[in-house]
């Protein structure tokens, strides 16, 4: 019935409660459709004081976190589980995180999410334990669990079931490629911002044609890098020329 | 003395809760360098039963956010303060987030951040209310929170004061345009895996020729992109000419 473990090693578990016991992961954990194990890996350090990081060979700035207890953490974690693992190590160095990688580890069964804090990892984590490294995005962090929670959320939120009737991943950005189109509720006319006529003609036709067009021009606008891989019909790559010649973007 | 004061619209109040009583957020409150205000804006509808989403304009799935509640609960945080204010939206259609971004965030006094959830926004709170649009990656969240947290994390320990002596922004991935090198503490040995010795050596100079070299590699490795902003040294330039011939990537 679960379809995806998540295991959770971090030095700050309490960050994950807020998270944990809202909204759609909260719904998620009640269907029985995801399980969240938070694991705090000091408590597989083997020395009196439970010391998990040490100061960098070669001198500098900040503590590095020592390989044993994570390697002891995460032996401790296969072992409890038959199914296939991903050892997901979280980290500014990883591969950019993308919704097509969200979709890809939404049919694995056992994520182990290693979230490092502070300063780096012992780099013998990175060659001999995990499996994966995955970057949210080139920006620096107090930590991995900003990161890790990203990856349970928008991975959790593609499992079948997750997300009730009224909503659906199937409209988002980056689904088909491109940025999403324009949306409007009511009322019609806001502070004098009317709602553009074609939403409000009731014509299906011409509500697709102008949504998939508005789609096109907010993602040359701003994301013209996204165009590349976007797969489009004879008649929108007609419209994006048309686009390009109006407005030239730094592409 | 405060540094920076952010105020967070939200939904889902509760889920700051774990993120903002932990580790560097909660020291940078302790140390009074940042203020952080959670509002729910559902406080902010005008009707009995104080609803803040309505159907599409023209049909399709999902709820979209109304603009009067978002627009209300701006305008009154605007009048709370008289710093200048950035009001910004969390969406996967804004500008992507980067550590130049953080930097420029930094200096500002005042953060508005608008967190969505579900489905997308009534399009007149983009054009009309907030004055920046950032994406923290290529994926899709149920909602703006954790992108919210990402913001004040990350722009939070730039902030001077608020990362102890021990730990520096200085030499973080990006901070000058690369990943960062490999990282190594005790043991020297960990079940047959060697730290390099150059790094147990004590010799400084060819330890920080070492790491600048890694790091020059790891980027070439796995962000070619990154190179293109890189500044970079005469002598860096020719390592990188060398790794380009040995082993070239897809770029």
């Amino acid at each position: 019935m679960t379809r995806i473990h998540f295991d959770i090693l971090t030095l700050f578990p309490e960050m994950f409660q807020g998270f944990l016991h809202t909204s759609i992961i909260r719904k998620a954990h009640e269907k029985g459709l995801i399980e969240t194990q938070i694991i705090d890996f000091r408590q597989f350090a083997t020395d009196k004081h439970r010391i998990v990081d040490d100061a960098p060979y070669g001198g500098g700035d900040g503590m590095v976190l020592k390989p044993e207890p994570i390697f002891r953490a995460v032996e401790h974690l296969l072992k409890e589980r038959s199914e296939p693992t991903e050892v997901i190590l979280l980290s500014p160095q990883g591969e950019p995180y993308t919704q097509q990688k969200a979709q890809e580890l939404a049919s694995a069964s056992h994520l182990i999410l290693i979230c490092g804090h502070y300063a780096g990892f012992d780099e013998r984590i990175r060659e001999h334990l995990v499996t994966k490294e995955i970057s949210i995005g080139d920006y620096i962090l107090t930590g991995g669990e900003l990161p890790a929670m990203v990856l349970v959320d928008s991975i959790s939120r593609l499992i079948p079931g997750v997300l009730g009737n009224r909503l659906s991943p199937k409209a988002d950005s980056f689904t088909d490629g491109l940025l999403e189109y324009p949306q409007y509720t009511r009322p019609a006319e806001f502070r004098g911002y009317r709602v553009p006529d074609v939403l409000l003609s009731g014509n299906h036709q011409r509500i697709e044609q102008w949504r998939r067009r508005e789609s096109l021009r907010r993602t040359w606008r701003r994301r013209p890098d996204l165009l590349r891989s976007a797969s489009l019909s004879e008649e929108e790559r007609r419209f994006l020329s048309q686009l390009k010649k109006e407005a030239p973007t730094k592409e």
